[in-house]
């Protein structure tokens, strides 16, 4: 194959375009339980992630390659979703599957003073990955336009001005060659709280719980329509949003695993040429 | 099995105590083609591999969860090689197996202008893991008394001063609850010759080549002298040495993997007891 395609897999349709949030997408019209593009079940997509994980890592190193060659590309990964959507596990199992060296994660919780003291972008412009990595970003700037908006962080207009920037930043991003892979984690409210019981009942999972999350729960219908004013302000040509149903983790984890390995395959990122000339080297290494 | 015992294993003697560098350890003495207390070959090797990983995963897990309810400890792995001894493997394949939101990296290059200005730990106290975390750095302030010294970057006394510092420096963090395994990759010149020698010849290996890969390489011998300088001054109680045979790179990763399930057993981190009323939250939950 050449080093633009991508290999075979079990995809009927391409999450690219079947999970992208276009004009007239409409969140509560999206089934959290559904495995869109995808005909096999659970088995099917554990033995897709093994394979695609193998193409992933191939074309992850060819990308941190190109950048040792002068290559400024890069890919962002922005992952948003409801408590316990399954962020984690998407970056232990999609993200953690390459080699950790190009790999920039960043988690954004609630904002310091200090960076409440600047503009909401400016913690955000400093995690943006450098050339060759694959940045993450576990929650993000959009905080500022979700929690900000539910809770009244922030009024209608201030809003408004961050969707703009939001916008714009974006594109900067995307014009400096990075990727930008918005990532919407779409679980039920039954789900949720289902996961939340778990965490309540085993000990092992204590500490992923906080009160806060349910706290936050009681506002899922003001959070739901929130994301969709999201989608319908920030899905851009340069940065488009895109919905997992995420109710069965294994199909959220194999069609992230699409997503990034679409991006980096549009990339396509060519080992470097070298900068020596390499029979010179080849004698002085041979004299030594 | 209690949760501080570890896994039974393929290994006869254990990494920890054969590759230590204990007083008397001769460098030049250790075979970089053998694999101390291993019984099988790369077959058994990688399947060791793969199997180990769960278990440092489960293990790194609770590292991770024990530190959201107030524990400090962490473990900081040093790696020291020559060039091409496959320190980037190691991070790839042993370190790349747990969860990358519990791992910290920092390599190490030629120290910028603005780190020159300060003491040579400087910059490396910066990198040191928090609390939950597996710190790994390629490359350390280990440079500061190698290629410092070989290159004469530094006079024997300040080279001593910097052993003492490293000393001191080390113990500290151990009382901090820092597990520091320090880990020399151990190739043989020849074995150095031909890992160049492929860099050269795949030009998908181009980007890993540097010409001054070659410049290092022809002081060899004064760069075994200091290491085995370095284990003498620096393999400490708190923070011994450990030598690993790399010519084999899938010995090298099963040891350094043994190593660091060591570390982390040894510390037998517990799951955090919950900080909320168990009860109540279910109760909350179930209103919702």
């Amino acid at each position: 194959m050449s080093s633009s395609s991508k290999p075979p897999s079990a995809w009927t349709t391409e999450p690219l375009t079947t999970l992208r949030a276009d004009p007239g997408f409409v969140l509560a019209a999206l089934d959290p339980d559904s495995t869109p593009g995808f005909e096999g079940g659970k088995a099917e997509g554990k033995a897709e992630l093994v394979r695609a994980a193998e193409a992933l890592g191939e074309v992850q190193e060819r990308l941190f390659a190109a950048s040792k060659g002068g290559a400024t590309d890069a890919v962002l990964l922005v992952l948003q979703a409801m408590d316990t959507a399954g962020k984690g596990g998407i970056v232990r199992h999609v993200v953690g599957s390459v080699d950790p060296q190009g790999v920039a994660l960043a988690a954004f919780k609630s904002p310091t003073e200090e960076e409440l003291s600047h503009d909401f972008l400016w913690r955000i412009a400093k995690k943006v990955p450098g050339p060759g990595l694959i940045g993450v970003f576990d929650r993000s700037h959009y905080e500022d336009v979700l929690i900000a908006r539910v809770r009244s962080l922030a009024d209608d207009t201030e809003i408004e001005r961050r969707f703009d920037a939001i916008v714009e930043f974006e594109a900067e991003l995307a014009a400096r060659g990075i990727r930008v892979v918005k990532v919407m984690l779409h679980i039920s409210s039954d789900e949720q709280k289902a996961r939340l019981a778990e965490r309540l009942d085993r000990p092992d999972k204590y500490w992923k719980f906080n009160p806060g999350d349910i706290d936050e729960r009681q506002h899922w219908p003001a959070y739901q329509e929130a994301y969709q004013k999201v989608f319908e302000r920030t899905s851009s040509e340069a940065a488009p949003w895109h919905v997992v149903p995420a109710n069965k983790k294994w199909y959220a984890r194999i069609a992230v695993q699409r997503l990034l390995l679409d991006a980096l395959t549009a990339i396509d990122p060519q080992w470097p040429a070298a900068d020596f000339d390499v029979e010179e080297q080849k004698k002085r290494l041979a004299a030594t």
